[in-house]
């Protein structure tokens, strides 16, 4: 019935655990594509272009923001990374839904230049919750650590350019709710009224 | 974590099974609760005020419409039906949901006093399906089965001032993408903000 696939763009505060719900509803689902980012950095060990990551010259890369090529774009220790807005496109024009798993400042940017984009933000249960799993990574510098935890707040509270919100309590939990807002805006009128309207032409009227 | 519940209207043309979808819904959830009209009509055997019905007086009716005490009303056979405004939004804005089914016509009418309800329409997988289910039941005259059908297409081209709609192939698969409706929209940002942001209050900040 569709003709246009959904554009799911997920973020959150760094801790809140996007990434591991991500995981699950991609292990569940086979009819969700993730999006594969753009990055100037070298490739790693094992790494293949167009899987892991579309690997690009910084002169491509720069050419291409200059060409809006990009749904977003960061520069993260001195590497560009971005999101091919062709790549995203031509699968949601297609009719397929592809999931974005990007921070708040790139799904803000993505927000700009597609709207109709489903934005979820995924909140921890707690600030305490939040500092357990940052410090239970044990990634993370004294310095990086409280860097993250003065940012929490405000990162929370650009929750109000989202259209919904996920409490990562427990993660099976969460990826049930994201699975139910995932089928709920498959099923939305706008966008699908005259997909709608084709199945029920008036020629068949007198039934 | 949610302040206000939601008025959830379905309506959809008849013969498209709303009435089966929301029978189900309500015997599989608790937390949703049936909207009781207001009638002009007399009670029926074992029929109880505000149970089945809020029965009311002519005159007590009609001054509710003056009143914009209604959310809907209409006239069926010289009898007036409506829904009682203050009833469903005492529920509501106590956080809990309101389920409301009623014809298209109606479920305008609340739109417009209450565009913040969740608005789904559920349709037939074809006219030839809806053609089997009306004459199914068996309880149309020639004459009302010819109006029915050939309204169908003009009931059906409303679905635009929808929010979702639901093909009615399989009565408890349309119930579980209704359950889905109802829980994606339970976690919509707007309307929470708030509620989000007293969680997440800024004096926890350094955690």
């Amino acid at each position: 019935m569709r003709t246009k696939g959904l554009l799911i763009v997920v973020s959150g505060p760094s801790g809140a655990g996007k990434g591991t719900i991500c995981k699950e509803l991609l292990n569940r689902r086979d009819d969700i594509n993730i999006s594969v980012s753009a990055t100037t950095r070298e490739p790693r060990n094992g790494e293949k272009h167009g899987v892991n990551y579309f690997f690009l010259g910084r002169d491509e890369f720069e050419s291409g923001i200059e060409k809006d090529a990009f749904l977003e774009h960061a520069t993260v220790y001195n590497n560009l990374y971005g999101t091919p807005k062709d790549y995203v496109m031509e699968k949601v024009n297609a009719g397929e839904d592809v999931l974005l798993e990007i921070d708040i400042q790139g799904a803000l940017q993505v927000k700009e230049r597609y709207p109709e984009g489903v934005f979820i933000f995924i909140l921890p249960p707690s600030y305490e919750e939040l500092r357990k799993r940052i410090i239970g990574r044990g990634s993370e510098t004294e310095e990086s650590l409280k860097t993250r935890f003065s940012s929490a707040y405000d990162e929370i509270k650009l929750v109000n350019h989202y259209d919904y919100f996920i409490i990562n309590d427990e993660v099976d939990k969460a990826t049930d709710l994201m699975v139910s807002i995932i089928v709920a805006e498959r099923n939305r009128v706008m966008g699908n009224v005259e997909e709608i309207m084709r199945t029920f032409k008036k020629e068949e009227k007198g039934c």
